[in-house]
């Protein structure tokens, strides 16, 4: 087990994007009847891992991560996994001692980007690079499996 | 991915009982809101599984299983599995070419035994013990993530 801790922000201008080249996600969840638990299949590259993730408090978030074989993968997102499957571009950014990762999204939320960052601590003081923009850390819309049940396109109300 | 065929019988007697050791299965679900999908923790002694299951389609069925960390299985059958666990005793009897596995329940399933056997194919010719009891393949409330949801304890109409 590891104990993830992550800040989440909305982005305000494009800047970001010399940064970094962009890597495909392709993940699905099945959803839980309880509040507490995440079950996520991602497929990235030829890699593919099974996670379980508990419930958040503050910041911090359980997370039981195993890779799989990606043949296995394929075939639990295509017959086990809630839709829509969640599709998106990360960017990888290292600035100032942290790693940002930026999602651009495509599919049902096309339109939504998210800037993350994962923290040693929750104290931990973060400079905020200038094309970051609202945090929105504690709000559920914008969590991943959130948005695999109410994707952004369908959002009446768009930051 | 492997594909499980079984048939599920209810037990008439006693005579299993002197033909195997049993071994302590500890088990939870993390329920699901579609009816597709299951996820499962074991932990069987020294070793612990995480596994997710498929729809059922007549006597077969999908099933992804991957050996996780016992410490990891630990939490999350303590922090991230619905209540009541599954607790049994599981005993293999290896006879005539198929290896019968019979489940004595505890806690709240207690009072329930149920005897499974995995098969070749959907038709294999089965020859049955005389301790074997009514089949109930196909009744939903003996399926392990349903004795969860509904424990035997609780049932008014006991077989």
């Amino acid at each position: 087990m590891s104990v993830e801790i992550e800040r989440k922000f909305l982005v305000k201008s494009d800047h970001w994007r010399s940064l970094a080249k962009g890597t495909v996600y392709r993940q699905g969840y099945i959803l839980t009847t309880n509040k507490t638990a995440t079950v996520r299949v991602r497929i990235v590259g030829d890699h593919a891992y099974l996670t379980l993730k508990g419930k958040t408090a503050g910041l911090a978030r359980s997370e039981f991560e195993y890779p799989i074989p990606i043949e296995d993968a394929k075939i639990i997102l295509e017959t086990l996994c809630d839709r829509p499957l969640i599709e998106k571009t990360r960017y990888r950014i290292p600035l100032n001692n942290v790693v940002w990762e930026v999602d651009e999204f495509s599919g049902e939320n096309q339109g939504l980007i998210l800037a993350e960052v994962e923290l040693i601590h929750e104290n931990q003081s973060l400079e905020l690079p200038d094309w970051i923009g609202e945090e929105v850390s504690g709000d559920l819309k914008y969590y991943n499996v959130n948005l695999c049940q109410n994707p952004y396109q369908l959002w009446t109300t768009k930051n």
